[in-house]
């Protein structure tokens, strides 16, 4: 058996030099090399862009969007949408582990969710099963790999797996907020009704504790009022966060002027750079989880206004951000029933 | 007189509710509101980008390049070229002051170079007087805004203005590094043989001290026997940035397997964020100082190779920034005559 690059450049077919996620074509023959793991695929979470990009280019028929995610598959050796780049993530069941795959405690039979991408995952899928056009995800026959460095989560036995699958999605943002958020902060969450709006909400409420204030801006009224049942936030604003000096006007009203010490970007749209960068005070820390935030705006924009605050790019792992996530589950059976409701 | 908005939406044409950086075309009326101050300008120094995307477009004929220059500033009624959004700065004598402008020292006939992107400050070009092919400077006869929260720096009388118009264009840059690089660090300046990458070499030198080590990757000969001559590093590799398996090897060769604390990217070419990642330590932080960063291929991919870094988006503007970039020209004589021969 012969030993691979832990960053699974063996693997990559076109163009060669490129590690397995820039590449166009990469070799998903289900033969392990001694570090990486083989799984047995349950469920494919596709990226919510990319599914929206195959459910509009399919006009939401399911016959098409699963000959269309089968062309990607044969065609890239994994699951990446050739139009937004964006791949997904997966739970299946550990079929074979190499010698060399560091984490020893992994056993054959654990169910795992895997927490890297789908757009450098190594796949092969002999059936899909059921594509469910409400909630991104797609039932499939199929196997995957796992690289050395592939990060991966064990699927805990109380928490029903699609659900874990939906939250650990989102994984590094409320991780990250418990890593940025003291006690007494002001906090801002745009987009915070959204999926990991409210576990990133449930997790600054925690930190910020009684003496801090947590914020909460949203565009629809249903996702905001539910913000405001769950008392997930002291304050919640309807607003769109394209319209940064509105943004401004209405959160400087409800701190009485204070900028936040830490924003939390969350949205699933652009231009909302400004909004997150106007509102935050200086030497605080915008942290942009949202997919959509344009390098090139962020930092021009911040300059512009002379503000001299940090801005991070939201990674989405941070050490133990899995267990986080799903403790956020346990502990809050309201955001486990809404969860249910929209995920399963 | 009346008063404007902070961050100049008063002057925003169209569309309406955007700030003016975003804006399409601004009011570029050489007329100040009360918290506005009125510049006599010299010379505007185009932003990188937008300049090669100019003189490629007129095949370095001067003269069109001055007809499209104009031609922009007329339409837009500032200096963003439309191609790739970014603009520039530019140098100036104050001739106006709002009574109502914030810093009360500033006085009529100061010299100042703005620091906030061209692509926002109004600005009105009564004569082109001269292109400088070689620097991206033009010198103009003309007039420009600064709003209030517009940030500049008065220019020194020790140092020829065109030598430090060139400086404070990148002025961001080593002064992140003075705030990020500690004693006994490992650091990796990635571009480091061109502008900014030279005066964060030389911060990141003093930071780091003699128990660190400051690795400077670059892609040229020419550039990288600069760095050495200079004395601006520890060790110095030409290679490839946008190769990221072979800067990963090379770099950890020299550094005996250690990763980087703080790595710096201070490149002008797409695709070298995996590099940047994959040397840089659990827990370090990288800086992408570079506009050709990609958010998306840098959240993804430190996700792909499980790594738990933070990765901070290069704010053009850090308090003091420009004291500490005119300080390193004054310290060092060796750069001082490098950016002359360069850059005047
Ligand atoms: N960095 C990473 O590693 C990583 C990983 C996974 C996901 N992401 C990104 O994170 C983002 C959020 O993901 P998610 O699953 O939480 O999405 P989501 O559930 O769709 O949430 C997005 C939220 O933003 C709100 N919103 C949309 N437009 C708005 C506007 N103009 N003003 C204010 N609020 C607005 C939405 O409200 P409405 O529903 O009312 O429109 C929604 O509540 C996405 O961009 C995704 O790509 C990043
Ligand atoms: N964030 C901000 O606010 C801000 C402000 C100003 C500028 N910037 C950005 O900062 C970046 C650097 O600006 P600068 O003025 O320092 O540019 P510069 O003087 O042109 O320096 C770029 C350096 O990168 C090197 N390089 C190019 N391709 C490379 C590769 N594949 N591998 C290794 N090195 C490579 C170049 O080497 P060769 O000369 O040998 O090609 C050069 O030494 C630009 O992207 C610019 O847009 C950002």
């Amino acid at each position: 058996m012969k030993k691979g690059c832990p960053f699974g450049t063996h693997r990559v077919i076109e163009p060669k030099g490129l590690l397995p996620q820039a590449a166009k074509k990469i070799d998903n023959t289900m033969e392990i090399y001694s570090n990486e793991i083989l799984i047995d695929v349950i469920t494919l979470n596709i990226d919510s862009a990319s599914f929206t990009q195959i459910k509009e280019a399919c006009n939401k028929d399911t016959r098409k969007m699963e000959e269309m995610i089968l062309d990607i598959v044969n065609e890239r050796g994994k699951m990446q949408n050739p139009v937004t780049g964006s791949g997904g993530m997966l739970i299946g069941t550990v079929k074979e582990i190499g010698p060399d795959f560091p984490d020893k405690s992994l056993k054959i039979g654990d169910k795992i969710a895997t927490l890297v991408s789908l757009s450098l995952t190594p796949l092969k899928i002999e059936k899909i099963k059921k594509i469910n056009i409400e909630n991104d995800q797609v039932d499939i026959d199929g196997k995957a790999i796992l690289f050395e460095t592939g990060i991966y989560a064990k699927l805990p036995d109380d928490i029903p797996e699609k659900l874990a699958l939906a939250a650990l999605d989102v994984a590094g943002a409320p991780a990250q907020v418990a890593k940025l958020v003291k006690k007494g902060d002001t906090v801002c969450i745009i987009g915070g009704g959204g999926k990991s709006g409210i576990l990133c909400s449930y997790q600054a409420m925690k930190n910020a504790g009684d003496t801090g204030k947590v914020i909460v801006v949203e565009y629809s009224e249903e996702n905001a009022k539910r913000i405001k049942d769950m008392n997930l936030a002291h304050e919640v604003i309807i607003a769109d966060a394209t319209k940064p000096v509105e943004i401004y006007e209405k959160v400087l009203k409800v701190t009485d002027g204070k900028y936040c010490d830490v924003t939390i970007n969350n949205v699933n749209v652009p231009d909302t750079e400004m909004s997150s960068i106007l509102i935050t005070k200086d030497e605080g820390v915008v942290y942009f989880f949202s997919m959509a935030t344009s390098f090139t705006k962020a930092a021009l924009g911040a300059e512009g206004v002379g503000k001299d605050i940090t801005m991070i790019i939201g990674n989405g792992y941070t050490k133990g951000h899995a267990d986080l996530t799903l403790q956020i589950l346990r502990d809050s059976k309201e955001i486990k029933e809404l969860f249910e409701k929209l995920y399963i």
